[in-house]
Order: structure tokens, then C-alpha cells, then sequence
């Protein structure tokens, strides 16, 4: 190869292992933790006497200067600077001169990422959390509506007993308040400062790290410094915190999907969330939630991607946890957006009070009322009052007819058994009566569906 | 086909069927808190007097029976059975007559399993917790007996700075200290009781679901029945909780197999924990440490498994829920199997002190030390010490030395810079001053060890 | 601690760290597979004359009389033996003496256990095949019947464009036949014979390692010996093709459990393979579809836990790939039962043709025909026809009909433009008409779907 | 809420609709497949005369003015044509007026995603392979160099028995060769074309899906137009390809990482491809194998993505499958400037051959041939072998000596049973006679990976 050709090569290659190396091109997203966190370090250093006062101004005024260059559009992302870390405190240099290189006193790339990342960790929990709040607020909201709406409760997608819509709403407030109650423990367990750990082992400058601690806002500074290098659980805690909150949204699309259906109809999307087919006129899908669905494999495969990472690696810093941030990124924003548009997309939807009550008259829906009753005021052994049951079932079936339509005549002819019970039991096979019996705690009447909602609202006011 | 192929044939995919529907030969592990979970029942019932107290005694005495034969291998478990909860039932009512049969009322097996597996995360959180505690206490006894043992610290599995092999451990131990808290957490956030919340919308019975989470030691029953069915947060926190443990327990493996190597010999495991070669006598090899890291990858699977299990279910009770429990069984059991033997590994293995300390005098580990006092001491910026730094440590490897090992003049010839350099700055190259001057919150001095050890060991009596 | 008590200590430890790193309780189920490769061996070694002809024949006879102690149930597992090749070698020495010793010769556990292990793989490759072989002839059956069995077609589970049932089921007919071939794929790659690699480099002894290959039906021995015994790509490929298949097993009963809902009620699984409520005696669930859909998750888990275990291993053995066996069991068995449970779940399905009929009148599945018409015997411009299409939906609704049902009067009147439009566009309207017209190749038409049955059905012939 | 707010929401709300439906930002990727895709299309229109020959023509023009547009930056890629194949049709009309709608004639955006993403597979199939067979060309290059070379080979990263340097690389080059091949393989098996299929059932226009599958290089057309909207197999082959290659990728990263440390220095990054420390002057990191280490994170987390996304998804097209194709494009990316980094760091690398030979002499690597000569000259059974090899072993270490250091007294003075062993014994105890005994098929002496490049070689040749 001629030498000309071989420095062709070496630059196509240098280029290359930059691309490879940097990760500028998406930690820039931590500019503004990088900033704060810097300027914390400033007044620090200045504190303890290790800048002097007037240096830290200019670090600081440099700093928000660079904050606003970035916010403005005017700075310029270059791979060169590998990271941003080193792109914010080369532009500091730049406005600030000497004074600038002083910030990296007392401190290392190591700890300063670490710093950097679990703040944006911290503030993306608080704010999903807003958002978790918000949306239970929305289908709290509906669910009062619809306490008395009565709709097929399901279980294996088959119809087995009557419940209110307002109470199929609650189920999801609640696994969502548990999600809410998941990300503020993640969120105390992970609150301290990791700043002034420097590369591995500390710093021999005379830093204080509780003041570092406490401008950021953390409980306190970290332990050891060996193990705050290495620490990506809080990265982990978050992706699994996210992973299971969407999981709970794939649940509701799911449903969403369903009872969008021809087959269900039971809601039905605002026509805005809802899209027509580019080679079929008529139809009306439901592709947020199904987008909202699919999004859950991403969140998954974020969270094995860093568990992969982190598999075996030796303390303390390795180049392998560059690769921590693009997954938490990405599924930051993808649970932001998608509980801003489930939140619409519930607000919005049309609930089809007429279809749900008409499905529950498919199902023999009270069939359970029938043996409880039997248990309950007849005194028999559940065991036996199932299999009474199923005989009046089949007598309903042989008339066409659902055991909540049945009369006194039909069900004393149904088996030997019956023939000379109470008239009461009639009562037990109404769909509403039966809804409302469930009026155990934590039940589907329309009672304590009531003292759900009420419970709800409560917790949201409390937090 | 003859008729009587055709019987078989039958047979054979009714049998296949029963192995392929039944969860018995598994889900038997959770006998005993099925068995909790329906005396605690019994009792609610007769106190509510749904069934009376002679009722009660008859179950509850016939429920320990049922027990005492499991424990004692009496019991035959049979597919005809389907799951834990049928088996024990039906045993019951072999024993006690119709009494057994009444047990059923006012619940159902979806809250049942619920109310059994809860129990189960619960009590194995606990002893979970308990091992890791454990495993704390032989870290930090560990880190007692060596806050002067000089090592090199590493980033990028490159000499890097010295610490003392105590600092080491502690990292360890505050790794696992998040793990404890994380365990202590998913606890308090799970401990809700869903006994009662029958098929899925509460049952009509005059029941007290508060009774009955106090009996089972939860903090109160569950909000909405529906949810409560459909719920298996519990297991993907234990199994996330789980897998982060094991990640943090693959880092100290990587550790000790490569601290065993010909190569490092910073460590030898005990002849006990070191196994031999079929083919290769003079061979000891790091099995051990080196299972415990590929065990990583079975409760990383068992996460990734529920969670996919999980994804887009409908309300309320679906089959898939089944496969909850073999994943969650495999991870508790990995964890703890493997947190007992890494305990013992770690308690006995041999620390080649000497061997760490002759590590430290190869790759200039004292050059940031160096870097640092020219900052501190001559006020330069940190950039520029960098780069005199640079030159220093190239002197010494033209001299075929560690920069621990240079003389002041070796020193001063380093570069024009330095040529009037104070004497001092010979003792900021030296090994055992480096470790002891990062003397930060967090950093590796004997002096901030020691106080992470006595941190930790005012913790470990706290909790 | 007294003495006896460390003792009594120290045997607990060691039986924990017996169970720990034994493998014997799982890969036993690799027997059959050991013995067949120890038998290959020893022929070799005798034809080699590295043992003599009477030492093989009476090796040969004792690993059979191993084998059928195995098969009876009169081989006792123990943990002493670690594993299944130690304790079949250790059998064999107790019954044909010190000849059992030589059988190692030339031979190290390394290969031998990845000769095992690619044996079983290789060997339920091709059950496997023979499974979905059989799914996809029974698909096909099915599909034979319903060639004029009109359904609705669904995108985004919307009534999209009428087809034929038969047609739906060849669609899963093709996608297995894909996953015969990635199997049958995978076989060919991974034939190869890693025996006589021994521990990582080879044996000086005059081996032959075609021989070997040969009696055991590789096609040719394994090309580099270190590779060899790192290598777990063909686990990791069978756990993919497994985990392939399932997700398409996972598609096929979301559909039935869709179908067999009261809403849809386009199929009811026969009655042995739906099974009863505990609490709700008019329930049929569809068990076994839910529960095909939940085994996914095991089998994304197994392929991830070894994804994992591989990652980042040096060469050559680890320890660490003894997590490779009880995944890829676990999976096999999944499958297998699977495969043979979905086959008669399918076969013993009833299929409501006239609810699937019924739907078709609902959702307008023949707007697209419409605008097609208008394209093709019209001459408009796609997007233009699509804008008319609607307009004739909105006049169906407005008519509460569908406009498979229109008159030409009601088509004529819907919009100006098509006040003149010729009266055939009616017969374009019809839903059978409009399955049959889709006949480009692969379409739905009655005609390209028998098409599809005489291609797959000579397919199935060659294989 | 005022009127006016109320809109502001609604425009908020719409925008982040469009964002979130929206795949254009991504799937602008796929404009170079997506143009050939409907250039081959309206070919076929022209051919089978749906459009005439004129229209063709403009619409080709148009088409590849397009992709200049894209090509050159000219290109206004906006949400308001949600994704790539709108926005490219969008332009064409405004380019060539209505001869642009019609070549939306016979097909579906389902057919037509399918077919643009088939391309991209099938193209970087193609190119990744050609990757891969560079990487094993240069692994073959360097062990040519190095057939000679003794290194320790290890088993438990503990020295075993010496093999030679390019033996080691030859390990990876046939891994990296399944590679290859298992790419070929679903090239192969997913070279179909699903242009055509349209929505979901195929199309009533009069097409010829052969002469489409023809110009764009496909086998032949897919069999079943409901199965190929819904197929993304191709997807998921090309991730799991990719996630084992990874695999491949961290194992030789690691032992890169490890081999780079201080205490092996067995190679050396060139300076180019190792690192400095922004803190620790003195320090080479080897970044680039952590961060190829690292990747392999994503690429398994990329996988598990789709695996999700597809599992129980029900046929046909469902908006979910969106989300197929950021992981495929992630990880397409990630292994092609993996392949290619690790090839330059491969080719640059400095193998320290002195330090490799001296290594070979910790760790009594010629125990194993000690044993083997006992068994093959003395006719020992391999067991008993085995244990006198450990006394020569226990002998060594107390002389302070390697096994091959020692000459025939100190060998027979360590046991009773050698001492009158033959003097050739001494020989069998050399390093490189060792190396060179393990001549079996595959094995490492420097005769056999001699036959293992020429047989790379002429494989390299033949594809």
C-alpha cells in the first residue's frame, strides 16, 4: 500500500474508533446534571479553600453560560470532546480560561458520570411519578362514573360474574399506585452522592462531600468509593420500575384492543386515537394501544441490556458501562409518552354502557350467586350447591335463556333437589343484586367500589 | 381406527393433558402456607360464624394432620389432583367428613394461590435477607483484618491507585447492603393480604378480610379483589431483586477466579471449595466462583420469563398465571444455595497478602498522587500536573522502575519543570502514604475504612 | 466451637457444596447419549489398538448392562458421582473391572460431555421436526375442510376483508414449515463431532476422530479442539428455534382464546381440552391455550439465562457452561408437550362456520373490493376511490346495514359521483365473491388456497 | 377551560400523537429499499398492463428523483407523513402528478413494510457476512505467525497444557465461521418476497408476484399473504445471528482485556486502540474490548425486544410490529462497527511472545503428558497414572520447579512405583514436545493448526 493510501486508512479508521469510543452523541441528553452537578463541585472547592471565591464566580457565570448555549441551540457537539463531560469543561475553558481547568480538581470522570446519571435518574423518577399520579387520577375519575355500570367481569377472557366498569377501572388505579409506591422507594434507597469519589478511592484534597450532598439535594454522600464507581443499580432499579409499569400498560391496551372489537364494543376510541387503514375506508383501529403494547418489548430488552452488561464485570469502572445510559433513555421517554397518550387516550374513550350491560346477560353470569345462596341460606356444602347449580345451568341452556332470566318455575324443574325452594332465589340470580352481594372488602359492590375510589383519592391528596 | 386404539389413544392424551394442565409437582412446595393460609380461614369463618367453632377445630386439626403426613413423606401427591390446593382439600375432607368440604366457602383457588404465594415471597424475602446479612458480616470481619493490606486498585482491570484489600470487601459489602434494603422494601410494599378476594370481585359471605391478614402477618388485606387475582408484582420484584443480588454476586466471582489465576495470586480458595481436573492432576480450579457466575444466568431467565408471561394479560385470572411459580422456586432456591456456599468461600479463603503487596510496585500506581501534590502543594492546574506527570513516569520506565521506587534527583531530571521540586515530594510517591492520604468521605485510608467499617457494623445491629 | 460441632459444621458445608457443583440430578438425563459415545469410543480405541478387541467387548457389554440398570430403575443416582460420566464410568469399573478404566484414554470430560450434549440436541432436533411435521399435516386437514368457510380477515383485531378459514390456518401451516426448516438448519450446522478434543488442545494418542464421527452419525469431526469444548452454539440454537416456534404457538392460541370467548364464538375446544371453574360450574375455560401462551416465557427465559452465561467467557472450559443442560431440558420438554397438545387441541376443535359467516356481515369487510372495483373497471385513481368508499360506508350506516347488503338504488344514492355507476359493482359487494376475487398468488381465494394445501402437502411428502 | 386553551391542549395532544404513532424518524432508513421495492412494483403494473408503460416510466423517474432528493439532503423527512413509504409516495405525486397514486394499485402498506424490511435484512445479512469473513482472514493471518508461538492454553482461567498462539486464534476463526454460516443459512431460508400480499389477503388486480420477487432478487414470492404481513422470523433471525456473533465478540474481549493487564501482558492494544485515563497518566485502558464487551448488552437486549413484542400477537398486521425495527436497525449498526473495530484491534495488536513462553512454565502444564506417557509406554490404566503424576507434581513444588524444569533423579525419586522409569520420560515433560504430542485431528501441535488455517484458507476461497 502506498504510504498515501496508509494515511487514507489510518484517518478512516480514527474516525471510526471516535464514532465507537464517544458518547457524546447521547449522554449530551445529561447537560443540565452535568452543569448543576459542576457547580455544586465549585462551591465546594470554594468552601473549603482549595479555589478561591472570585474563581468560583467565573466557574460558575462560565458554566451558565454554557447551559445557555446549549439550550439556545449554539453549541457544538463534537465527537472530539468523546463525551459531555469533557465538551461542557472545554467550552468552560474556552470563556473562562485557567480558571476553568481548576474544576476538575478533587475529582474524576468516574464519579462525575455516576453524579450526573443518578440525578437524571432521581428527576425522571419524580417526574414519572407525577405522570402515574395524573393517570390514576384520570381513571379514578372515570371509575365514579361508572359504579353502577354493569359490565361481564372475566376470568380466562370468559364471562363469570357481574361487576361494575367503575370497579374494572379501580383494579388498574391500584396496580398503578403500587408502580407510583415502587418508584418513590427506588428513589430513597438511591438518593446519595457519589460525587467525590473521584476514579476509585477518594481524593487526598481536603473536600467536603455532605456539602456536594446537600446542594444536590441528596440524603447524604455515598459510602465507599470503590463501590459508587461501580454501582449501576440505581440505573437497573429504574429500568425494572419502568418495566413493570409498562407491563401494567400492555394489560390495559390489551383490553382497550379487545373491547374495541367488533366482537366487544364496549368502548370505543375518540376518533383523534383512533386510525383509518390506507386501503381500507371503513375501519377504525385502535393502533395506540397496540403501539402502546408493543412498546413493552423495548423496555424489556432495556432492562436485559444492562443486567447483560453488568454480569461479571470486575470493580471498579469499566469502559462497559457506557453502555448504562442509551437503554435508560430510551426507556425514560418511552414511559413518558406513553403514559401521557394512555392518560388521553382513557380520557377520551367512549364507554358503551348499553353493550357491557347487554353481554352480561351472556354467561349465566350468576351462576356462583346460585351455589353461594345454596351454601349461604340453605346450609348445604359447597361442594353440592356447585353441582345444583350446574343443573339449573342446563336447564337455562335448554330454554335459551341466561339463569339471570330464568323464573321460579324454571329453577324449582331444573332438578329433584329444587323443586321446593324459596321463592328468595330468584333475587339472588339479578345481575345488579348480584354485583352488589360482593360487598366484602376490596369487592365489586357498587358500595365498595365507593370506598375504593374514596380510598384513592385519598392517597393522591396524602402524596 | 378400531374402537379400542381409539380408547387408548384417548387415555394417552388424557394423561398427557393431566401432566400438561397440572401445577402439583411443583406448586407442593407450598404446602405449608396453604395450609396457614386455610386455618387462618377456618378461623375467620367461625368467627364470623359462617361455619361454627367445633367446624373450625375439626379443619384445623385435620389441616395439621394433612401436614404432618407431608412433612413425614406420608402424603401421596397425584396428578389427579391438579394442584397443592385441591390435594390438601381433598385429603382434608378424606379425614374430617364434611366439615373439610365448608373450608371452600367464601374464597376461591384464584385468591388462594394468590394468598399462598404471597406468603411464600414474603417468608423467603425474610431468610433471603437473613443471608445477606450474613454475607455482610464475613465481608466487614474480612475488611477488619486488612485495612493495611495494600493492593492495587483497578479500573479497566489496569492498575490504577493503591487501597488496602479491606476498602475492597467494603465496596462488596455496601453493594450488599442495597440488596438487603431493596428485599426490606418489596417487602413492605407486597405485605397485603388477598385472602377473600374470591374469583375476582369479592364474595357475597360475610367475611373479615381484616381478621384474616392478621392472622397471616400482613400489614391489611388488598384493596381491589380484582387486581388482587391478577397481581404477581410480588414474584417479578423478588425475581428482579434476586437477579440484581446474583449480579452483584457475579462481580465478586469474576474477582476471585481471576485473583485465583497463576497470574494474580491474590487469593487461593480453600482446598474444600477447589476442585481437581479428571485429566489434569496438578490443577485447582475456581468452580466454585465460577458456578456461582454462570448461575447469573439462570435468574436472569426466570425475570425475563415472568415478565414476558405477564405482558398483556387481560383481567382477571388467565391460565398463563400458572407459570409463575417454577421461575420464582428456581431463583429463590439459586439465591440461596449460592449465597450460603459464597459466604464459606469467601470466610475461607487464603489472602496472599504479600503477593497484593508486590502487585503494587508495577505500573506506577502513585502517578495521580504525584499529579495531585504538584495541584495542591505548587498550585499548578490540574492539566498541567497531568502532563508533567506524563514525564515522570516515562523517566521511570527508562530507568526500569515503579515511580514508588524513585530517588528526589530521578525525580528532578524528569523534566525542567521539576527540576527545583521540594524533597517532600518523595513521599507522595510512597505506596502505603498514597492509600492513606485519600482520606475523603468514602475513600480508601485506613482511617475512612475503618469508619466504613464501624458504619456498617452499627447498621448490621440496627436492622 | 467445639470440635464435633466444627465437624458437624464442616460435613454440612460439604454436602451443600456437593449439591452445589454436582450435576448428576439433570444431565442423568443425558445416560443414553453417554453410553452410545463411550461405546463409539472404545470401538475406536480397539480399531486403533490403543485397547485390545477383548477389552472393548467387554466394555461395550458393561455400559449395556449400565444402561439397562439405568432403564429398570436399578441405578442409584448419587451426588458422590458429580455427574452422569462419572458415574457410568464408575459402574462400569465396579462391573467389568479395571478394562473400565481404560476407557478414558484419549478422552477428557470436556469433550466428552459436549459430545453428549450435541448428541441430545441432534436427536430432539429431529423429534421435534417429526412434532411440527405432524402439527402442520393436521393444520393442513383442517384447512382442506374450510376452503369455502367465509371469516372475517382482521388487522389490528378489526373485521379487515373476508377470507376463508382454511386460509388462516395454512398461514400458520407456513409459519411452522419455517420453523421445520431452522431446525432442520441448525442440525446440519451443529452435526459435527467434538470427540477426541479432549480437554482443550487434543490427545497424543493415535486417535481417530472419523471413525468416531462416523459410528455416532456426524457428519465430520469438529475442526479445532478448543473451540470445541467452548462451544454452546448449538444449545443456544435450538433454545432460538424453540423459542421461535413458541412465540408462533403463543399467536395461534391467542387466537383460540379470542375464538372460544363468548364475543367471538367462531370456535369451542372439545370438552377435554376446556376445562371447569372451582367456583363458576357454567365456565369453560380454554386452559390449555392460556397455558401454551404462558410456557413462552420459559423458553425466552432459557434462551437469555445461556445468552447470558456465554457472555464474556475465556477460553477454553468454564465451569460456568455447566448452567448450559437444564434450560435447553426444559425447553425440549416444553415443546415437546406443547406440540403434541396443540396438535389434538386443534384436531378435537369444533368450528362454528356459521358464527365465522355470521361476522362477516359486520364491519363492511368489503370496502376495499369497492374501491378496488372503482381502480380497476373505473379507472380512478386509488386515493380517489378510497374517498367514494367511504361515502357508501356512511351510507350503509345511515341505513344500519352492511354494505355487503346495498342495493344498487342505496349505492347510486350514496354520492354524485356514483349516481351512474354500473349495476355489477353489487356483485363485487358480495362477501364470497370478494374472498374469491383475491386470487392473486398466496390470496385467500378458495382457489389459490387448495393451491397452498397440494404445495404443502408435497412439501410434507419430500421431507 | 376556555375555548381557546382547549384547542392549544388538543394541537399538544395531536403533536404528541403524531410523535408517538409516527416511525418515519427511524424508518427514513429503509428509503433505499423502499424505492427499489416500488420500482420493481410498477414494473410488474407496466408489464401485466395495469398502468401503461408511460406511467411507468414517470413513476420510475419520479422514484429516483426521490432517492436523490433523500441522497443529497434535499429531503424534508416531517411527522406529517407518519412513515417512510407515505413520505416517499407524498413526494412522487408532487413530482409527477397522478400517475403517482396509481402505484398504490395491488399493494397494502403491510406488503410493502414487509417487503422494504426483508430487503434491509437480506442486504446486511449480505454485508455482515462479508464482514465476518475479513475478521477470520485476519485471525488466520496473525495465527499463521504464530503456529509456534507456546502460550498456556487454560481451562478455568488456569494454565493446562501449552498450546501455541495461533491454534487460539484458530478457535475463534471457527466460531466466527459457524457465524457465517448461520447467517447464509436465513438468508437462505427468508429470501422470499411478500410484495403482493397487500392488506392481509392477497388482491383482486391481475399481478404476477413472481416477476416482483424476481427484480428484487428473492427466491420466489411467500406462499401465504396472511402469514407474510404477520412474519417477522426474518427480523428475528438476523437478531439472534447478530446476539451470537456478539457473543462470539465479548469472549474474545475479554481475553483481549485480560491478556492486556499487567499481571498477563501477553499482547499489547496498539496506541491507537487503548485509552489514557483522564486522571491516572501512566494508565492504557483497553476501551475498545470493554465497549465490544459491553455491546453485547444491546444486542441480546435487541432480541428479547422482538421476542416480546411478537409473542401471542394475533394475525394479520397489528400496529406492534412497529416496533420491529429500531432493535434490528441497533443492532445491524452495532455489529457492523463491532466487526470492523475488532478486526483493526485484532490486526494491530502486539503479541508479546517472550512473556507468553515464560508463562508456560508456572503451573506444571506437561502434568497431563506425564500422565499419558504412564498410560500409552508403561501400560498403566489412566487412573492410576493420574495419581503418580501428582507426586511428580508434589515433588516439583517442593524442589521450587516447573515439571518441565526437572531432569530423570528428581523424577524418579518421586515415588517408589517411577523409580526406575525410562530416562525418554524427560522428554515427554518438554513444553514445546508437548505442544506438538497433541497431533490428533483438531489438535493443537503446530502440524495440526497448520491443516486448520489451510482448511480456513481454502473455505475463505470457496465462498
Amino acid at each position: 500500500m502506498s504510504k498515501e493510501n496508509n494515511q487514507i486508512l489510518k484517518n478512516t479508521n480514527a474516525k471510526l474508533l471516535d464514532e465507537f469510543n464517544a458518547s457524546i452523541m447521547f449522554d449530551k441528553e445529561l447537560y443540565s446534571q452535568d452543569i448543576k452537578g459542576s457547580i455544586a463541585h465549585s462551591k465546594m472547592l470554594a468552601l473549603q479553600g482549595i479555589i478561591n471565591i472570585d474563581e468560583q464566580k467565573v466557574i460558575e457565570k462560565g458554566l451558565l453560560k454554557v447551559k445557555d448555549e446549549i439550550e439556545n441551540g449554539d453549541f457544538k457537539f463534537s465527537l472530539e470532546y468523546e463525551d459531555i463531560h469533557m465538551a461542557v469543561e472545554n467550552r468552560l475553558t474556552e470563556i473562562v480560561g485557567d480558571a476553568g481547568k481548576k474544576l476538575h480538581t478533587a475529582r474524576s470522570r468516574n464519579d462525575q458520570v455516576c453524579t450526573d446519571f443518578t440525578l437524571y435518574v432521581q428527576e425522571k423518577t419524580k417526574s414519572i411519578q407525577n405522570q402515574i399520579k395524573e393517570l390514576i387520577l384520570t381513571l379514578t375519575n372515570i371509575a365514579l362514573k361508572h359504579t353502577t355500570t354493569l359490565m361481564p367481569g372475566m376470568t380466562h377472557l370468559q364471562h363469570a360474574q357481574p361487576i361494575n366498569f367503575g370497579y374494572h377501572m379501580m383494579a388498574y388505579a391500584n396496580m398503578f399506585k403500587r408502580d407510583f409506591e415502587r418508584f418513590a422507594s427506588s428513589y430513597e434507597r438511591n438518593n446519595y452522592s457519589p460525587l467525590g469519589s473521584a476514579a476509585l478511592a477518594g481524593t487526598p484534597h481536603k473536600i467536603d462531600r455532605f456539602k456536594t450532598s446537600e446542594f444536590l439535594g441528596f440524603t447524604a454522600p455515598t459510602s465507599n468509593a470503590m463501590d459508587s464507581v461501580s454501582n449501576r443499580d440505581f440505573a437497573l432499579e429504574i429500568l425494572f420500575n419502568i418495566a413493570t409499569t409498562m407491563m401494567h400498560i400492555s394489560r390495559i391496551s390489551e383490553e382497550l384492543i379487545l373491547w374495541s372489537s367488533y366482537e366487544f364494543r364496549f368502548v370505543r376510541m375518540s376518533d383523534e386515537y383512533a386510525t383509518t387503514s390506507s386501503i381500507m375506508p371503513q375501519k377504525k383501529n385502535p393502533d395506540v394501544p397496540e403501539l402502546l403494547r408493543g412498546k413493552t418489548g423495548r423496555v424489556y430488552g432495556n432492562l436485559i441490556s444492562l443486567l447483560t452488561v453488568m454480569k461479571s464485570l470486575p470493580l471498579a469502572y469499566n469502559k462497559d458501562t457506557q453502555e448504562d445510559k442509551e437503554g435508560v433513555f430510551d426507556s425514560v421517554s418511552t414511559i413518558e409518552i406513553s403514559l401521557s397518550i394512555l392518560n388521553e387516550v382513557i380520557k377520551t374513550m367512549i364507554v358503551n354502557v348499553e353493550n357491557m350491560e347487554t353481554a352480561c346477560k351472556i354467561g349465566h353470569l350468576t351462576a356462583t350467586d346460585l351455589a353461594d345462596y345454596l351454601v349461604q341460606k340453605q346450609n348445604m356444602p359447597f361442594r353440592t350447591a356447585y353441582y345444583l347449580t350446574k343443573e339449573v345451568v342446563e336447564k337455562a341452556n335448554s330454554l335459551n335463556k341466561d339463569i339471570s332470566q330464568l323464573n321460579i318455575e324454571e329453577i324449582r324443574n331444573s332438578s329433584k333437589e329444587l323443586e321446593n325452594i324459596d321463592e328468595e332465589i330468584v333475587s339472588y340470580l339479578d345481575l345488579k343484586n348480584s354485583m352488589n352481594s360482593r360487598n366484602s372488602y376490596g369487592g365489586t359492590s357498587t358500595k365498595q367500589t365507593e370506598v375504593q375510589i374514596e380510598n384513592i383519592k385519598n392517597w393522591l391528596e396524602s402524596i
